[in-house]
């Protein structure tokens, strides 16, 4: 596909065909993705793949009790404008996606998170070349059952940077107005 | 240019061509990169862009000496294995490209790195497509100098998040080999 198409095509998608992701496509996208650069080239980027709706809901509830529980005990948390919509019981975070794939960095290290960002980038822009829609699902980051840690693999030396949802779209929406872009200088 | 091919030329670029890069086509990588997502769709990136010679070696000094000082003070500092490059007075952090993009965010967002980062992946791969080429070089991020604060435009209240170098590749290597993806666990 043409890379400007590519461009436009990713789109953040909340609505999937009730239709499965095949795991190899999911590697391939994974495989490609690890064209992204990082800082001394250190790759320090992990994979958690789900395809499994069960998992994804539990992932989804455990993820919102866990944020419920920050707004109640900080009402500055930054996630407090969502705590409506997360005490929706049918509300599943992953907008029932198929499948969702964890990218994950040492906990340890500075740069996990910008690496692992621009993994993700790549991630959404290879799928959405495929024709697969994702969306980077902040609210899907906050696993802490050691249970649940277990069952997906994750150790306590990673973290979860980002939490992609992943699958066929339903449609592919306009993309949104975006602002012109503020220039605080040009020197020439 | 078909997507896979620009995945492949998107390389760490170090070497640039003698030839200065117009204003508008970075105008126009800017625009293109503003289709990057970012949380909430909050848009936080801002933009500086220098393409003046003298003024990107004056930033590169800045950001060696505040480096170096805090080595001195630190030997821990995880940019302390650089300190031997850092003293060569003829070694340019940005490897003399002729145009450095600075994308800034806010300081107080917390959102702000990951939204920058995307954003920079976009504007790395959007370079590629256009034939140029870029290298993001965390080494340039240490600008303190009030004065040189207020000659780039950067207020207080703003940080360096991607510090891009962009120029005319003299040539793009190989990809280095990535390592096979970690996969932490597949769920089905």
């Amino acid at each position: 596909m043409d890379f400007s198409q590519v461009l436009k095509n990713r789109r953040s998608i909340r609505d999937f065909q009730d239709k499965d992701v095949p795991i190899n496509l999911v590697h391939e996208i994974i495989e490609e993705s690890c064209l992204a650069p990082s800082s001394m080239n250190g790759q320090p980027w992990s994979f958690i793949m789900i395809n499994n709706r069960d998992l994804i809901k539990k992932l989804s509830d455990e993820s919102k009790k866990n944020i419920l529980s920050k707004i109640a005990k900080n009402p500055d948390y930054p996630l407090k404008r969502y705590e409506g919509v997360l005490k929706v019981e049918a509300f599943n975070v992953f907008y029932n996606a198929p499948c969702v794939v964890l990218i994950t960095g040492p906990r340890a290290m500075q740069s996990s998170v910008v690496d692992c960002t621009l993994l993700a980038s790549y991630f959404m822009l290879c799928a959405a070349a495929k024709g697969l829609g994702t969306c980077w699902i902040g609210l899907g980051a906050h696993i802490q059952d050691p249970k649940i840690k277990k069952e997906i693999g994750l150790p306590d030396d990673q973290v979860i940077i980002a939490p992609l949802s992943l699958g066929y779209p339903t449609k592919i929406p306009e993309a949104l107005k975006r602002m012109p872009p503020k220039i605080l200088k040009i020197v020439e």
